[in-house]
């Protein structure tokens, strides 16, 4: 059966048929018309405070510079040398005023120009040879690069983001730790996960434990009114955003259980009120972007997952965890203490995610229905194949 | 070349052209018409005594629970939740008195009733969602699954088997010790290498030092006759059973060389007789049944071989050993001294199986011709061919 | 798009297309054209001094025993037995003054003639059962064998590489070490570099330091002429030999830097001068023969490569050290003192091709041009691209 019949006989409201998660073809047809269209978030521009710092995104067979330029421009480069086609920077993370190719040191500048190849013929013409550019945007500090020919409109993204975003000078901000997971599972499982709370009465403790009505067993209206009204008091942003036709960006502000003064283990702060914030009572915001982006803030810190497909069958996520500028490791914040909350939290979807990939992969699975609190998981799998549909109507 | 051509191409009595042991689409041809078709040995009753154990049987992508219900019956489920198709049982063993979803918590009965599942919609009816069954028999405590859509007959394997093993009274034996091995060769090199004794004689010196006559050697024809007698005698079951058109399943019973006991490394018994057997004079029962079963039991032990493809090129086996109800580890077998017989002879076969492997995939490797002696290795590929054949023809 | 068009889009002077270095049809295509129709590098017979001794070569999935028969002849043969295929020699050298099958113990003779097969059936002709030969050829001692069905003319390889090789008496020479690395690239890249030092000055401080002009920057036009007239006067070959339309070996003396000994990390020599050399003034010998053999010997060692593709991404090399006769291990060398120069350039040589792999994999990879001094890649690649057009032809 090839894609377009898969796709004629999608019933939204249902899961995908097997194919989705374990074929080839359609993980192709998933990377040309999802990944490689959109915008993908790839990092912060904390991790990169000095001209020079890069630190690369591999995203299947590509490897992608993305280094400070001078002032605060970012550039974002293919990491291939013009000449043989090598690998440039060879280590995750780095420092380089020049970007030298280590095997025949041809030379370019941090924005991609070619400025020295060594005992090339006289009629071999330096300006041909640019490194090859990743389109890339910033909003409030969050890099976002598209491998698309012609980059996406980012203006929705910008606009959604960057009131929930400003209050915590990202910009500024200190990388407290970075961790990489490999899950045995398609990304979507991986998304889908995290567009619902059916499974973490049953899974996450730690988390309903920080978030109230997480356990969807409790009632939240008035105490979410309350907090909401407080919150705009006080100029934080609170407009729901949703995603509809043409947009990838989901946003929210909601109430941590009262008591709670972060995502911590013991409900206890982990670190410092970040940026402007002078008081742990700025709930949580919750933002994502499709395909690949999730960020969830407290009042003294900020933590995102970026989503990188390997192949059908695995993916990679990527933590970062962001403290305020002004913070010392030992004196206003321990990693250990900061980053276990979402090592568990993290570490039990990965397991979910894993079964699920697993039982899916039997000749009995069939699309099953998703319960009705499993409506933004609806919402993300319909956009999937809206993608797809898109991507097949241009091919 | 395709599979109706080299089928054309077979010739009985010469070993098979290479893509059978190393073809993708051969390999999922033979798992359509071969493994889709026929009753799988699973386990057996020991495995489960109590209502609500079971274990799993991984084949390929299924994952099968095997669980004991109430009372001696036994259910064999896809182990996929009808939700968004989890894994529902996480280990290889375990006991469970409902069967419960770790994603979203759905529940289901022993028998793959869905009794709960929490906050779907009015018009959701659960008893569209049971888990989907898998065909599953017993005979003496044996367990047979079956993936096809409608069960082949499963009366010729119970006929042949049942009195064989009614002595062993396998329903309530002890499980001494189970352990599993992956063989890096095509499935049908470990099966021929079972249906042959024209190599013991070179590499297995401890089968021969029990098993007169496995030289090839030696004249077993006066001591067999004097002792097929001796055991009609006694009511145990002589009458050799040999694949034929329709049927699967070889049995024989022959004797150990005088003065051996059991199966072990020095001959000596390694536990005490086995059901109602009252000394150690049984001889050893030979059991096969086509694809994936062979049991090899002497009179105080019962030892089983059930062998799952993984793919063209990998094998798994797994060894099961059981002892009599009411025996003591430690004081009536030790579990080393009981399982050192066959895991020096399953070592031996996996390194002959492995090298046959690595040989035949060479351009230079044409099928070779059988011995005589190999006759029973003829009988189960011409078997195989034939289920590829009709295969081919209901396709 | 098929090998046909990406041949007719080749571009002399530029890099090959990305799927010449991954794609897995191209891959086949070239073990077709090039592997299977060339001669290739197998070993040399100081590796198997005596009758019965053996070592294997493994290529893909080909197994080859190449054993010495008796007196000087060498034999080489599929590791396939003609019973049913299992593999006979089992390690990657040995000693058998008989081939015997572990299986079922056919006995073949070193020159692969059937002497006995068990219990056959008495129509059973032996004569038609020898091993499947490979053809062999020897030169100086080097044995190149060929798996194509008709050899192609060895003439011109043995007429280029007997002159240099001839003082080094490599048949009665001692293996002082033997070391194989697995080299996550293309089996073109790694050829590639080897075919250039537009990479030497920047990667390669040790090969520069014991080879003048290796870096390109040092004139060593005068001192190369003198040279070469006090090796003509010595009697040692000079001639340079390049590969053109149906040939396949290059060959050149050139010199060391004033005062260095041989190709050692500081300069000095590693060992005694070997077979009729008596002084350490003897240059470096460089030999290639295309596609998987290249040969450099300075006057007290010879150092052999040999390149076997794994698949189209990962590529085995195997380096040999060769020293003289009558030597003797921690008098006159020291293992670890005679490699440490191959063994740091080699590995340096390996990350290189492994970044240029990693690098080619991008979307973002286009053919790039070759500098001036990257001639002799051009020739080799040129080379490939013809070989390929012919199979194609043939086809």
């Amino acid at each position: 059966m090839n894609l377009e019949s898969y796709l004629s006989k999608y019933r939204s409201g249902f899961s995908l048929e097997q194919a989705f998660y374990t074929d080839f073809e359609i993980f192709n047809a998933e990377w040309n018309s999802i990944f490689k269209t959109s915008w993908l978030y790839a990092g912060n521009v904390a991790q990169i405070p000095k001209a020079g710092d890069y630190f690369l995104y591999h995203l299947r067979h590509e490897s992608i510079i993305v280094i400070r330029g001078n002032g605060d421009v970012v550039h974002a480069h293919y990491n291939t040398c013009r000449h043989r086609g090598s690998a440039i920077c060879l280590t995750d993370t780095g420092h380089a005023s020049r970007l030298v190719c280590p095997y025949h040191l041809w030379v370019y500048d941090k924005d991609g120009e070619l400025l020295n190849a060594r005992m090339m013929s006289s009629d071999f013409d330096k300006t041909n040879y640019h490194l090859h550019h990743v389109h890339v945007k910033q909003v409030e500090g969050l890099i976002f690069i598209s491998l698309a020919k012609d980059a996406p409109d980012f203006s929705s993204i910008e606009k959604s983001l960057a009131p929930y975003l400003k209050p915590y000078h990202i910009s500024k901000a200190k990388v407290a730790c970075i961790k990489k997971h490999t899950i045995a599972a398609n990304w979507k499982l991986v998304a889908e996960n995290f567009r619902e709370c059916y499974h973490c009465g049953g899974a996450h403790p730690e988390y309903c434990s920080a978030v109230i009505g997480a356990n969807l067993n409790e009632d939240v209206v008035g105490l979410t009114h309350t907090k909401q009204n407080d919150w705009k008091e006080r100029g934080l942003e609170t407009r729901l955003v949703e995603v509809t036709d043409g947009t990838t960006t989901y946003a929210i502000r909601y109430p941590l259980r009262p008591g709670i003064e972060s995502y911590s283990v013991d409900g206890k702060k982990v670190s410092v009120p970040m940026g402007s914030h002078r008081d742990y009572d700025a709930g949580v915001v919750g933002l994502v972007n499709y395909p690949n982006f999730w960020l969830d803030a407290v009042s003294d810190y900020v933590w995102t997952m970026r989503v990188t497909p390997i192949d059908a069958s695995s993916t990679e996520v990527e933590f970062c965890w962001l403290v305020d500028e002004n913070t010392v490791e030992g004196k206003d914040y321990e990693v250990k203490n900061l980053t276990k909350f979402w090592d568990v939290t993290g570490q039990q979807d990965a397991t979910l995610c894993e079964n699920n990939f697993r039982g899916i992969l039997s000749q009995a699975y069939q699309p099953g229905p998703y319960a009705p609190v499993e409506d933004q998981v609806v919402n993300f799998i319909d956009w999937c194949i809206n993608k797809l549909k898109s991507g097949l109507s241009r091919s």
